[in-house]
């Protein structure tokens, strides 16, 4: 592990068996048929947005980055391979000194994208481009989604702080990703220590309800997590009685109390009145941090209570309803025969039924309108048109098999926030629509 | 890692920071007002299943036993924590320390369950115990909502064979235990190889559309595929058109061909054609694979057609319309003081609103018909009534820190399909209803 945006190593030693068996079987095949070296690109893309999504975004490249790089097989791996009879003898020693040598371009971390947009070229060889199939989809399928419901909840929040705290809502390593898309598409901080561990995202955390019930009275918890923690914690204050807890909150930390949190009850009632209370107290930034089941539809309902913090778990963690992108990774062109100079064709699966998708090594960009506002998502082969160039959407990530577009994490969020800016209006609305720009095929 | 249901190291060297940032400051502040130590006994349990579903599917256990056997904090985390100021230095010295000594108890995996049932109980001081909370959850919620899509999935496949391809669908390391939990909810294979090399899960895999369209020819894909991986392999008829590809499949490999895959389309007709196809061309024990979106419903719909192996992917691992649970990790009691010898008090959160639940320590029981078949979840605190003592479903996990209760994964397996066979019929319905049996308090 030695990405930029990696606080510290968490430890996935070996990213390559994170792939469908069939990736190594045709691997076999194509070398004893002599096609496995033919020069081809693959890319990765959705044929739509989930449905009523206005726009995608792009997560999870920098984990791809590590993936690539980290994608070898060790001993212990090849072992596997042999005796379980994964692949045969000639295979597994071509698999021991792997490493991709190809290039790799796409859309770069927190930029949006829509049906069609080519998210990510791999170009190499088929063999060493197909293997990567797997663990290129697994991320970008997962991350793409918590970020694209994090950016809509990020949007419904207005300026208001967001707290990710759903990892005990999914699987605990998805967790960890989940917190970093979280941040890319917008939000703030997250309860998951790993999340700040290995990415360095801002961590924060105060006490549950367990906290209160394990002291003899609310008041003896509050006293016993202000004298540890200061006056400047958050105060769990609906295990009993909330207004009864509230004033005992600003008796014991005084109107200095960080905040107070809520996680049950009808939440805009309960902020308004807990609100009210903490001002008749004095307490008047004394802030209110709202948790339970929260999506983007209950944060965007909360808008005009006095709220300055949501909280957001399980919705987050699972895409608020969508907890994959359909993208997937395709052979769009190959070369004629192994020769290195062989011409690339265009190449399409035809068979009748909906997963049709175009042939050819595309290129995108976004047009603007007159006022700088995005208008169509533009895709093609060949050369890009000249009025076009300034707008090109890939940004070359791999070179010969070397990562040259690390980037802090930082970097994709404001990026993502730049990129939905530049969409219609209509791109925040939180109601059901088709995509807010069309794509075009030139 | 040295469970027993796992293959191979695949490497997550420590599990402690996959804790939300609260429980670690709860300690702390538990720590200095002297209640850390009181005994306390937390329980994890669901207060409803998934709308519409009959029963929920333990899993994940064994990988719980790992991540508290591998929780704890080395020298880097530490100083993470430290360097973050997450906590205080002497917490920081108490986490350095940390290894759980208590005891847990709870359901077996694979075994079924149902709302309130005490599915996981964690015994110790508060501080040990509070900190499992977030992994415990995160592990039990992920691979119980897997299993229990893999379950339906695999009632509505009769005998018929299952393979769990859905790795490029979710985080890469969500796929993995995706797969295991689709083994324990009565999948048979899965295309994952991490999954086969860490837990020893049969993998299987042949080709992709990509390998067709690498070669000049589909006949040449085909030829480059049997020539490899012999006759019994299972070649994919879709990529241009289906009957042609079928007669080109079974010129090349004989009607010795081990199957044929067919990934889009209406796959109730065409697999009815390709039967017919294959029979009169003599390859009669030519199998047909289908995979393409399916869910438990399409599984269901296709059990007329002449179908020998489903591939499942997206829909399996994202639970099928539940990709989480709603299991919860509660205090239930604690003692009143941090004497070793003080009662336990059962505790409980009693705010107005949706989310009460029940104190004290609890067992849980399976009443029996008179035919045997389950006809209720006994819940009670207490002494357990001597007719429902055989019928017990919580069994010792861990004594004194200790993991007591490893087994091999077919175990849970094979418990599963013993304890869906034990519900009324009514069970394995895929139309929304009620939980199958009512949960009793006693």
């Amino acid at each position: 592990m030695n990405s930029a945006d990696l606080g510290r190593r968490v430890g996935v030693p070996s990213t390559a068996l994170f792939t469908d068996q069939y990736e190594l079987t045709m691997v076999q095949a194509a070398l004893k048929a002599g096609t496995a070296d033919r020069r081809s690109v693959f890319e990765a893309f959705t044929r739509r947005l989930p449905e009523g999504r206005r726009y995608g975004v792009v997560a999870g490249t920098g984990r791809v980055l590590d993936a690539v790089e980290n994608f070898h097989f060790d001993d212990e791996m090849l072992g596997f391979l042999r005796d379980q009879r994964v692949v045969d003898a000639a295979t597994v020693d071509w698999l021991a000194d792997y490493r991709f040598s190809g290039d790799i371009w796409g859309y770069p971390e927190g930029e949006v994208y829509f049906p069609g947009s080519p998210l990510l070229r791999v170009e190499g060889s088929f063999a060493e481009c197909v293997l990567l199939e797997t663990v290129i989809l697994s991320i970008l399928n997962h991350d793409s989604a918590i970020a694209a419901a994090a950016s809509r909840m990020s949007a419904a929040a207005g300026g208001r702080r967001l707290i990710e705290m759903g990892a005990r809502r999914t699987h605990e390593l998805s967790a960890v990703a989940a917190a970093r898309a979280a941040y890319v598409g917008g939000f703030h901080t997250t309860s998951d220590l790993a999340a700040g561990f290995r990415y360095n995202i801002p961590t924060v955390g105060t006490s549950a309800h367990a906290f209160t019930l394990l002291h003899d009275s609310e008041r003896d918890a509050f006293r016993a997590q202000v004298e540890s923690l200061g006056r400047g914690t958050s105060l769990l204050v609906d295990t009993y009685d909330v207004t009864e807890a509230v004033r005992t909150a600003v008796e014991v930390a005084g109107p200095e109390l960080g905040a107070v949190r809520i996680d049950s009850g009808d939440l805009l009632l309960v902020a308004h009145r807990v609100r009210q209370q903490l001002d008749e107290l004095g307490a008047t930034e004394t802030k209110i941090v709202v948790t339970s089941d929260l999506d983007e539809y209950a944060i965007a309902s909360l808008a005009a209570a006095p709220v300055d913090t949501y909280g957001v778990g399980t919705q987050l963690v699972t895409g608020s309803g969508h907890p994959t992108c359909s993208m997937v990774y395709k052979l769009v062109a190959r070369a004629e025969s192994a020769d290195p100079a062989a011409p690339l064709l265009p190449v399409v699966k035809k068979s009748l039924g909906a997963k049709s998708s175009r042939g050819g090594r595309k290129w995108a960009a976004r047009r603007l309108d007159g006022h700088g506002v995005a208008e169509a998502e533009v895709i093609g082969t060949g050369e890009v048109p000249a009025e076009l160039a300034a707008e090109q959407l890939q940004v070359e990530l791999v070179r010969g098999g070397r990562v040259v577009a690390r980037e802090p994490l930082e970097a994709a969020r404001e990026r993502h926030i730049a990129a939905r800016t530049g969409l219609p209006m209509s791109a925040i609305q939180l109601s059901r629509g088709e995509p807010v720009i069309p794509t075009e095929y030139v």
